[in-house]
Parts: structure tokens; C-alpha cells; sequence
């Protein structure tokens, strides 16, 4: 693993490039939120349908060592329909989080508008994790009652799940003060529209694959925004891991 | 402009990092193919419709430094259609061009399946550069027959362009050696698919800006290939400037 920026680079451990992030203590109106993608040199996200295979090993252990610094991993729902999905780290990892003083695992924090869930999931019935579901006024009434039995159902608005309520609600009511996003693309967009990412996470992996995608962010166009600032940049095999900090647009 | 990779890292001038690229001779099979584009940090390479005003004037800048190493200019029809384009060079690089054994200004290359072309754009009526048309039978049979008298039409298929057999006419008796593709995203497929390209730059301006795309690579999945190589990393002012090299699938 090469570091490339910022000067000087230098070689270092794959795993040490994320291992203090030295993130800003965060205020008392809504966590701090990282979005954590990859993506193909074409901007794919997903190739058929999944992010999986996208990433090399590497990637994956960046991923693990991101979830080893929040309280939080959310998701949306498409992205567990999509595919297995579990928000833990795995025990050796787990001794890091106690360090830092946080839980042995993450929070699972779920966003559904529709409450329509694959209850055969293993993330309903892993007992490592708590979860914390984001939903609708009538994505709870949709819901499965026993999976609502699994759940921690947050109702934060009528037809359209409010981000900025619901990450007001996570720092305030649970206590979440670090939430790392892991998409997928249309969350990204919906926490994007509304100003709440902090930083981004992008790992640009070394392949050119066509297809539909989707891209890291899916939806209508997004308002003018100062540039991102460049934090840092690594590589391992050609593959790119970049980390950006977003301005606020206040 | 900062050098990240490959190592060691150092300052450089901004239009330098371009000025050798070190490109192997050509075969004499087909031209030396590089792709150059610019997108979003979530991959989109145009802004309602349009790639102008994504990247940077360093961007524009070295664009300009990639055209003054090639014999020919490679574009899609439909970037003519989206917006005004010239593949030319200004005097100063021109004088570059005269330097290195190439002609002042490259030869254009426009590559259209239907012979739709828009005949008011600047692209027909500039007196410095020379037109070549890949068209299909179908498209020569459409053109506009005032349009035709000032291209160079190479019909290479009946209902498709055969870019493999248009690149070795193009080496072969027009003696072009190195050729940049600048898009749109449908041609860069289309080469990629024929397994053409040698290099891509790629530009990657630090902007989230969601919306419909296009990404640099748009149609069907491509097959498998082997992963790219990191050949350079460049940055400023938070932007980052990719140039990776293709194995060939064979």
C-alpha cells in the first residue's frame, strides 16, 4: 500500500491507511456521516445488480476498518434485496472498536420508505447487532410484524423517510455520533440532497466493465455545491482509494 | 500540480505532466488508441448533456498537451450534436506539434453510424484541420451532399462502423500513428469492446453532481479483461488526473 497524498508518500501496512481517521468530534445535531463506495474507473457501482466483486481484498479490509470507527453502518433496503448484507466487523476487529471506546458492533441502521424487507435475510437474525429501521408512516404499517419484533422501527415521515430528522433522532435518542453510509446509490443521493455527508470514502477499482451501472449517486441532479477537498489518496495494485471532505453548504 | 504516482511525488509545472508520454511506436496494424475523459467523483461525464464545464482550466489544459501527441483526433458524432467542438490546438501548441514531427493541427476524426451531422457547427467550416468521416453505407448514402465535399469519407460497413477495420485504414493509408479519442461515451464503448484502446486518462473533478449521466462508458457489459494499470496519478487544486494503460485481451 502506497501512500500518494497527502506529501510525504510512502509505504505502508494495506490495513493502517484508515486506522485514525482523526474526524472532528461531532456536534450534538446529528452524527457524523461518511459514505463508503466503489466503483469501477467507469463510475459503475454495481455490476449486475451487485457492488460485490467490484472491490479486491483490499477494498474489503478498508471497508471493515471504516466500520471499526462509528457507531453506525446504514443502508438502504435496495441494497439488501440486492444481496447478503451484514453490517458487522469481524471479532478481531471488534477488540479495535472496544479501544476506541465503541460497542463490539455497529448499529445496523436500515432506510426503507416502502417497508417492503426480505425477511430471509441473515441481517434480520444475526444476534451480534442491534438494528434501527428508518421508515415511512406506511412502510411501518406494511411491515412484517415479526420482523418489526427484530427492529427498532423509527417512523420519520408520511411518504418520504426524513434523513435530516432521522440522523437528528440517531445522535439524539441513540446515542450515534459516527455513521458510515455503504450506499446504495439512491440513499447516497437522498443524503446528499439533503447536506448531510461529511466525507466520502470512494475506492475506484482498476477495471472498465459498461453496462447500466448505477453509479455511486442515483437520482435528479444534485444543487451546485463548493468542490470537494481532497484528503487523502492510496493505492494497492492500481487500485485507487480516495477520501474526500464535502463542505457544508451553509 | 502535484506528482502522486508513481513515486517519488514532487511539484511540477501544470501543463508539464503530459508533455513526454513515453507511448510505445505504433504497429503497423492500427494507430496507438488513448482515450481522454473527464467526469464526477460519482462518475457522470456530462452536465445536461453537455462534458463542457466538469473539469478545470488544468483539465482543458492538458487535454490540450494530449492533442499535441497525436496524428488525429477521434470523436463521436453526438458530443457535435451536444455542443460546439474543434479537436484543434492553439498557435503555441501547434509549434509543439511542428517540434515533435507532427503536423500543426491534428486531423479529425468523427465517427457516425446514421451520417447525421448538425452542418452548422464550426467543426465543418474550420480551414485548419482535415475531416475524416467513419460512416456506414447507410450513413454516406444520408450525408448531405455540401457536408460530404469537405470530409474525407471512409464508409467501413454496412449498418455498423467497423472501428477495427476504419483504425487499420487509418494507419495504413493516412499514416496515422497515435490517435486520442475524446468521446462521447457511446464510441469509447464501442472501442473498448473491439478491444482498441491502449491508454485511457481519465480526470477526476472533486464534484458530486448525481442526475442522469452519461458515465465515460455507456452500453452492454463489456467482457472480462485484465485489470488496468496505474500508470500516473497527478492532482491540483483537489482534482485528480488518471493515466492508465489496457492489457490487450489477447
Amino acid at each position: 500500500m502506497l501512500r500518494l497524498f497527502p506529501p510525504p508518500g510512502g509505504t505502508l501496512p494495506a490495513g493502517a491507511i484508515y486506522d485514525d481517521l482523526d474526524w472532528p468530534a461531532p456536534g450534538p445535531g446529528r452524527p457524523f456521516v461518511a459514505i463508503n463506495m466503489v466503483c469501477t474507473v467507469d463510475g459503475k457501482a454495481a455490476v449486475a445488480q451487485r457492488a460485490i466483486g467490484i472491490g479486491s481484498a483490499t477494498d474489503r479490509l478498508l471497508m471493515r476498518k471504516l466500520r471499526c470507527q462509528v457507531d453506525a453502518v446504514m443502508t438502504g433496503a435496495g441494497t439488501l434485496r440486492a444481496e447478503e448484507f451484514l453490517p458487522t466487523v469481524e471479532e478481531a476487529h471488534a477488540a479495535l472498536r472496544r479501544a476506541r471506546g465503541l460497542a463490539p458492533q455497529p448499529v445496523g441502521v436500515l432506510v426503507s420508505r416502502s417497508g417492503a424487507l426480505p425477511p430471509a435475510r441473515r441481517y434480520f437474525h444475526d444476534e451480534r447487532f442491534a438494528r434501527v429501521l428508518l421508515t415511512t408512516a406506511r412502510g411501518a404499517a406494511a411491515l412484517d410484524p415479526a420482523l418489526a419484533a427484530r427492529l427498532d422501527v423509527l417512523v420519520m415521515g408520511e411518504e418520504e423517510v426524513d434523513l435530516a430528522a432521522a440522523l437528528r433522532r440517531l445522535r439524539q435518542e441513540r446515542g450515534i455520533r459516527w455513521l458510515l453510509c455503504e450506499g446504495g446509490p439512491t440513499l447516497n443521493h437522498a443524503l446528499l440532497a439533503a447536506d448531510l455527508v461529511d466525507e466520502l470514502f470512494l475506492t475506484l477499482a482498476p477495471k472498465v466493465v459498461g453496462g447500466p451501472g448505477p453509479t455511486i449517486v442515483e437520482g435528479p441532479p444534485l444543487p451546485a455545491r463548493p468542490p470537494l477537498q481532497l484528503l487523502a489518496v492510496h493505492t494497492a495494485g492500481a487500485e485507487l482509494y480516495l477520501r474526500y471532505r464535502l463542505a457544508r453548504a451553509d
